[in-house]
């Protein structure tokens, strides 16, 4: 693996788990006020595309960060509409 | 441009924009109890990691998308230190 190859995975890894505090938050407090809905629907559909893209491309690394990342934000988004009555 | 193409572009145009209506919704509330700060910190840093690797492998759509998603993630993440200690 090179450089650039270790920096993509450094960054791939991060930006796929960056979303499990947000999901651990809103378990814990029940609260999703200030999260935005329409953030959580265009970002679950793009990355719903990314996944199609990398099934296309027959490329794991692509398939695999995007699942990833589809469950964690498509989780945040169930939580959202969930717990939107209650966030008054 | 092919299908394969095509719906890599909408991925892109998606999983960029969509941080535009959260930063929308924390100008105008001030608020952002319910925002993980851990979140932004590392999809932050690991955007800038993706911008890198657009810069090392010379990819214009690359650096393109991960400019406007830092500019877009660094703004959600400096408003959510500033109103951190409004949140209570």
């Amino acid at each position: 693996m090179d450089w650039t190859q270790l920096i993509g995975s450094i960054a791939a890894i991060m930006t796929t788990t960056a979303f499990v505090p947000q999901a651990v938050k809103i378990i814990r407090t029940k609260s999703t006020r200030d999260i935005s809905l329409g953030m959580y629907l265009i970002l679950t559909t793009g990355i719903l595309f990314w996944l199609i893209y990398g099934i296309l491309l027959r490329e794991p690394p692509i398939i695999f960060a995007n699942t990833i990342g589809f469950t964690l934000t498509f989780t945040i988004l169930i939580l959202k509409i969930k717990y939107r009555k209650a966030d008054g």
